[in-house]
């Protein structure tokens, strides 16, 4: 693996460039300027492009060809940056990646219709690359939308829900994030020409490598360095939000943590300058380990599904999934 | 043609109803319920579930049955109120068919979030009646969904923009509500098995209808009745909207009535207690039988596209465009 890892490194380096290119193209002489100018802000940002990414892996780990998927992994990004606007705007964010969001660059109307409108586009895409098996990759798309507007309303009552349980949690990240990379793998299998059982180990693949990354997201929040994180640590602390951490965390604790811990719920979140004390709190109880395990398992889980598919165009997925687990940021 | 009405009226109400029991089963059992509910608050409305009529009649147009059209007819109208709680959301607008709006009723969040998800099972539900006929299908659907975005970028810059024009205007209500219509004639055709010249005939006929619908209703809101079109007369002079009446009426006028039609621009609409004065411009500078002939124009031309569709099954489109002619609300 690691002899690849480098030609894969620049394999997706080269790929994301392309898959830039296809978003920025997408939108170029498109009219109202007013509204697919603020399209193409949104999309310039230095995203991972990851989604795009597992759809092309997909399609070439049952042996397709990358061009058979181009549209179809610029249309799942397209479908990933309306989730980001919108939630921007739900959650009054200011800023995204390093750049003022698109609801304070431009306003609020202009970036809900950016949304919208990235979601059209996203099925315009997405259809070009379809033919006779666009029923199964429509419907796989609609059920990643559908989804994740389920878990962002999931998301949205675990703010001011108080008892928020870990199966809750997992059910959660699992319609807001897991599913979309689910879609992502099934169909660029589907576009590769994979076989049902083909389809259905990837979307396995895609489902737990999303869980996985999901609570990876929330361990960095408290561990990573603030230097290669490029946010502030402990930022979900202090926006009182209910992570596997928190939770976990929470279920553990008795007495005095128990009340600190409860604090956060209560105050809808904490002073920066506390971020410490609870990352000691976490450390107590073990919660970070147990992130740590858990990454693991669905990661191994991830990987397990990968079984049946031929070794040899499945070993960048595999190298994927590793890198992110090897992530700091 | 008005032996038959009598039973068109009625089946109109009985399909209407088939459609609004499908709409309330599409999000009955479906969870979170704080996504759902509030969805079906909007479903609930009084809507005239003219799309989704359009679906089936075309259908029927080309030959087909009424029951391979119903899941379609349904996303067609999920579509619709997709747009409904946006624009509301947009337009600050506080009512809708005499109901509180939803972001009012809800909160801002959740609007957003119910129009996205909308959006997302009537892609759902479209699916559901397509088969080897899917491309076609969800292309048109697609091809709706993003013109429907332009028209409403167009019509949000139309409040700040100080010249538009006739063919602007025209070409923002093409996209934001005939486009739609056009679709909807389409998608039927396509689930009746109609043939390639078929659907175009269809499409044209609802485009052409989509316009004289929408110039109608800018025409309704000066001459109608107030008792029967259930909300204020002349709101739209009242928001300072660019509307056929208006933008005519700025073409023709000179003098002082250029002048108090410059005001509306200037101050971004008028009082109520102005509105028969404005009215009487209208009158006098003709452009409220411009916008009846413009309205017969483009009845007409749809009617025109009905010639080669088959008499008997296309009649109750010709009933269709006929009553809308001669609504007053």
């Amino acid at each position: 693996m690691s002899d690849s890892s480098g030609s894969y490194s620049s394999l997706y380096r080269k790929e994301k460039k392309k898959i830039d290119r296809i978003l920025q193209k997408a939108f170029f002489k498109r009219e109202p300027v007013s509204l697919y100018k603020p399209v193409t802000y949104i999309l310039d940002s230095e995203g991972k492009r990851l989604r795009p990414l597992l759809v092309l892996l997909s399609c070439m780990a049952v042996g397709g060809k990358f061009h058979s998927a181009y549209n179809a992994a610029a249309a799942v990004e397209m479908l990933h940056n309306f989730t980001l606007v919108h939630d921007d705007i739900m959650d009054n964010a200011t800023k995204r990646r390093n750049k003022v969001t698109l609801h304070i660059k431009y306003d609020y109307n202009t970036a809900l219709l950016v949304g919208d409108s990235l979601l059209a586009v996203a099925y315009e895409y997405l259809l070009k690359d379809c033919d006779g098996n666009a029923k199964f990759i429509l419907s796989s798309f609609t059920k990643g939308l559908v989804e994740v507007c389920e878990g962002q309303k999931m998301d949205m009552e675990f703010e001011t829900k108080k008892n928020v349980n870990i199966s809750e949690y997992l059910l959660m990240i699992k319609k807001k994030t897991a599913a979309m990379a689910e879609m992502c793998c099934k169909i660029g299998a589907a576009l590769g020409g994979g076989s049902k059982q083909q389809k259905n180990a990837l979307g396995n693949f895609g489902l737990n490598l999303g869980i996985a990354f999901q609570i990876q997201d929330d361990l960095l929040d408290i561990t990573a360095e603030e230097t290669e994180f490029g946010k502030k640590i402990g930022g979900d602390l202090m926006e009182g939000k209910k992570t596997f951490l928190f939770i976990r965390a929470l279920e553990e604790s008795r007495g005095s943590d128990r009340e600190m811990l409860l604090k956060v719920i209560k105050n809808k979140g904490i002073r920066s300058n506390q971020v410490k004390k609870y990352k000691a709190i976490y450390k107590k109880l073990g919660v970070i380990q147990d992130a740590k395990d858990e990454i693991k398992y669905y990661t191994k889980k991830a990987l397990n599904s990968l079984k049946m598919i031929d070794e040899e165009p499945g070993k960048m997925l595999h190298w994927l999934a590793e890198s992110l687990l090897k992530r700091t940021r």
